[in-house]
């Protein structure tokens, strides 16, 4: 048993991407958690210090310890896991926390074990932890982080994750006001039925932006950023998002919505000029709102966990 | 002016595609009208004849008629056109008789004006044509009509269509039970609304079925041509469909699914060998339900209307 440890990073994600509710997830560069971790001789897992969160050292409560405690079930290993959780990726921000930890867990575990698992099947370890956080598995946050790029989730039964062209060109801008917003309270609030009108508008608005994004036509990609059946409703949640949008896309932004379930939201542009830009001009406005908030500008990270440093 | 007639070929088209209703779109090679035109110093439109169908030869009543009149309208052109069209692909068989047509006329009559229009206004052309058939302006079969391949129709308003990479080796294989389904009928019974779950799975679909076309996995084509929103509802009209589907997908079919409005049915396969192989199946198949029909094999074509011959 090797007993050396590793450091991997684990980005940050936007699930959703607008039109790509609960299917479309992209990882980001700049922003991610820190996990050290190591084999132990002792069965379990065990947490040993958590940094930059107030989250449970217990395993069984924690995304990334019911992760790994998965992981570790399925494994024909005897022993145990010892980690540290460096939270650099505020819990409740809606850029995918829970699943950076959960899929850092994993995706660290499979390597100290020799990578025995699919990263599909690590995906499938990882969204057990995230049923803890959120209430339902859901992989959208999870896919990204481990396959990095821009993941499409065909279907959830059984799971199915297509890896989508990701144009280099592409930048992400985050603004997180620093609310509290529920992932569970933010499903409660959505309709459980839309018109049919609705549904292929939003379809043909996930073809576009799949084929904008394969072509790498950023008109089309522009275009397609669109979200009729949950931003309506959603961002009400959100104080200023419609000026946020405006002027987002006053700055040359491709598109704007909600990262995840929110509360922050995403702005996509081609190249990282723009989105400087962008970025400066949404702290120009939301200073005006009196929110605390943070943002930031990342490329688009194109491996997923990784080790750290490389 | 140029009064030397040309001959197009306007190809048979399937719309929808299973999960993209109104949105996907793909050209046959096989199957098309042939339409014989030559602009005349008279102003208007003529047609001359038509074989092969009991269509209307005033051309506010035929589909290539009006179409060709809202080119005629837009365009500085003080004479007129004469047509002749030779109906290869049945009205009423749902896979784009009337579309075949009307993109044909205005494809013809675009070229023969010096190509002063683009591709998407041509569709637009055609399209009020296409109103006086089903009684709703629809793109999804003009579309791949003048495109040629697979298309994309993002949005309708305003239209936005966009090529989608079509791998070399699909090819289609198309059943037309002898039946009357009016399109209008068939949009009647749809329902208005669908439920947030059947819409993520459909956008997932979509999104599936469009990685895949690009990646040319062939797997994620066949695991994303699914309808859970229309084809349950319109395949009740279609006698035999779910037998259809069973004895397509033994047969090694990628996918199964309703040709637009109906009744033609169709199938894709992964090469020429197991579309002869799924086609033959089907004909045993289709022999003991009692129905007239007939089928036919085709590779995806790549160009749309053009000269016949080349």
């Amino acid at each position: 048993m090797n007993k050396t440890p590793i450091n991997v990073f684990c980005p940050a994600t936007i699930a959703n991407l607008s039109c790509g509710f609960d299917v479309l997830g992209l990882a980001l560069e700049s922003t991610g958690d820190l996990m050290k971790m190591r084999l132990t001789e002792k069965p379990g897992v065990r947490i040993t210090r958590i940094t930059g969160g107030d989250l449970p050292l217990e395993p069984e409560k924690n995304v990334a310890g019911v992760a790994a405690m998965a992981l570790l079930e399925a494994s024909d290993f005897n022993g145990g896991l010892e980690m540290e959780i460096e939270k650099r990726i505020l819990p409740g921000s809606g850029i995918g926390s829970s699943a950076a930890s959960a899929a850092g867990a994993v995706w660290g575990l499979n390597r100290l074990l020799g990578d025995p698992f699919s990263l599909t099947e690590l995906v499938q370890f990882a969204i057990e932890g995230e049923a803890l956080a959120s209430g339902v598995p859901h992989a959208d946050n999870v896919a990204p982080a481990l396959y990095g790029g821009i993941t499409l989730i065909r279907g959830h039964d059984p799971l199915d994750i297509a890896r989508v062209h990701c144009p280099p060109l592409l930048y992400a801008v985050v603004l997180h006001p620093q609310i509290e917003l529920k992932t569970a309270d933010s499903r409660s609030i959505l309709k459980r039925s839309i018109t049919l009108e609705q549904g292929i508008r939003q379809w043909g608005n996930v073809g576009g932006l799949i084929t904008g994004l394969f072509t790498e036509d950023y008109g089309l990609i522009s275009r397609s950023l669109k979200d009729g059946v949950i931003e309506p409703i959603r961002s009400l949640l959100i104080p200023g998002f419609d000026q946020m949008r405006q002027v987002a896309m006053d700055a040359g932004a491709l598109g704007f919505g909600i990262s995840g379930s929110g509360p922050s939201v995403f702005a996509l542009t081609k190249g990282e000029r723009l989105a400087r830009d962008t970025e400066t001009a949404l702290n120009k406005y939301y200073k005006s709102v009196g929110i605390p908030y943070i943002t930031f500008t990342s490329a688009i990270n194109q491996d997923g966990v990784r080790l750290f440093p490389q």
